[in-house]
């Protein structure tokens, strides 16, 4: 089942199912208004949300164009964002680039938490307040969950894992190292996120859905360029470990949105990467110096699943611009 | 004025605005229904708060009862808590119990981002997986804003103050350093916070509140002894340089709750301290050793501000009992 939600001038918009073509949506709100709504009571209204996407998909003349460009987050709100770093080599080059002490806790998950409170959409413009912070972008893929109890163990946190997404972790990396050498980490560090307009459940992946992991690349595009295409299945902890680790000594809000980190795999020189800041710790690496700068204001960045074959996954596309909060 | 939320089966709770001996309360649900509602329209409905909670003083038959021991955190969940750590006695004691550098960037404040998708009601029992995390409270001041745009200064942030609670900010003192040196903050040594049952609009407070600091010693039992009476006036940062500090690259959603950290002055030996982690790291100074234990399931702790002469501040008590999480 594939999920979108639409503007409606709420802060959490209009929920919508989609077709399997995602060519056609449909509100329900007789099952519920919002996703958040769903999630809350995702056992009740699962089959009949399922059904209402299986009708799109029998009569043709059901529902409405689906325009993924207007579509705002699927969970453009959520209580809670918990973001791991699950991808080892990812960590690895941070901490050479970051001069940080390496992880002396490998047996235990990275994660912090992170603003919640809004999920741009896949299209929005990123105001921000400078070029000098170093701004990045970070792209994730990302779990979205019912009521995760705490005490939750790994097996048992498959089952809550209701949703896929895309994610892009806006970062500043230049105020990241000031804030994760104080312990506390990130505040100034982690604007706004965005997503990429289709939530969907895990059987939409098929085998692509497997060990708790997105077995799928994460195509990044920086001005048109490729920049990048990892693959998710890398991570190092699954999703349904790094939902026990959440669960430890708290329950988990439904509508919990959880992140993989930044897609890395070990063969980055291949595969390039999903952030600048890995790119910019391999060229120090291999020439002595970081050559790519940063992002500029009126740059843009795009990012979609692909298969092997180079066929696009399920998510849809974020292609984000960045401006400047203050413009003078 | 005085408000407070009261249980009615929904998260958000009931909105009452209280008389000013906090005997009496009303619902004003042609106001705002939820705390969060007032918040989200603060210049179009403090008057009309301010005149409901006026009109319970000049009439004693008005209104209900008000039973704090039954109130729900005045704001029982939130879109965004950050917790800052403003008290410099606090944060370097903490770093020499913990083995922790020093904060290098002295004139930056320490920060990060909490569970706020519930706040415990100031009486509820703590449920928490084990006494080997070691268990601690942190009796702290808050604020509660309205919305603050991005790149608002301090100067403009303390107009955007518009309540002021008390905060027990459960923590886990065996987790805390782990996370710390990953550099990513802490989510497993945190779990839910909780609030005293009455949020006051700064101007309660009087000449209390100045500087954009709590003028009140918060006063801590333990097990029905006097544990501290720390002063909140001696901040480093104001709670203004904070707020302005989490709104550099971010929207501050209306109902962001801001934390001071642990209230902690230079005079520790005399006031006593706000959290057990800190009279450890006084012990282990003074004796070579921390000789105090962490809580035990079963233990209390119990919390109001107080002014000079030793009178109860508006805030009314915290007093929670720690319980296991997976009873066995």
């Amino acid at each position: 089942m594939k999920l979108a939600t639409l503007p409606n001038g709420q802060p959490d918009g209009q929920l919508v199912v989609l077709s399997s073509d995602t060519r056609r949506c449909r509100a329900v709100p007789h099952i519920a208004t919002t996703l958040q709504q769903a999630l809350e009571r995702w056992t009740d209204v699962e089959a009949a949300l399922r059904a209402a996407a299986a009708a799109l998909d029998t009569d043709e003349a059901a529902g409405l164009p689906f325009d993924a460009a207007r579509a705002l987050a699927p969970l453009p709100r959520a209580w809670q964002w918990l973001d791991g770093s699950a991808f080892e080599s990812h960590g690895e080059l941070m901490s050479r680039v970051f001069n940080l002490a390496p992880n002396e806790y490998g047996d235990r998950p990275l994660m912090y938490q992170g603003l919640s409170h809004r999920f741009l959409s896949g299209t929005a413009d990123v105001p921000l307040p400078s070029t000098e912070d170093g701004i990045d972008f970070e792209g994730e893929f990302g779990i979205i969950t019912d009521a995760v109890p705490m005490g939750t163990t790994p097996a048992e946190a498959a089952a809550h894992i209701r949703l896929l997404v895309l994610i892009n972790d806006w970062s500043l990396r230049r105020i990241a190292p000031i804030e994760m050498k104080t312990g506390f980490g990130w505040v100034q560090a982690k604007p706004a996120c965005a997503m990429a307009p289709i939530a969907v459940t895990p059987d939409e992946l098929g085998p692509a859905w497997h060990d708790s992991r997105v077995q799928l690349r994460l195509q990044v595009d920086w001005n048109g360029q490729r920049f990048g295409a990892a693959h998710g299945g890398a991570m190092g902890f699954g999703f349904d470990q790094l939902l026990a680790h959440a669960a430890y000594s708290r329950d988990l809000v439904p509508g919990t949105v959880l992140g993989s980190g930044t897609v890395s795999n070990p063969n980055y020189r291949v595969v390039g990467s999903s952030c600048i800041a890995e790119r910019r710790a391999i060229e120090l690496l291999d020439h002595g110096e970081s050559r790519t700068p940063y992002m500029r204001f009126g740059d843009r960045v795009a990012m979609q699943a692909i298969d092997e074959d180079g066929k696009a996954g399920p998510f849809g596309r974020i292609d984000q611009k960045v401006v400047p909060a203050h413009p003078r």
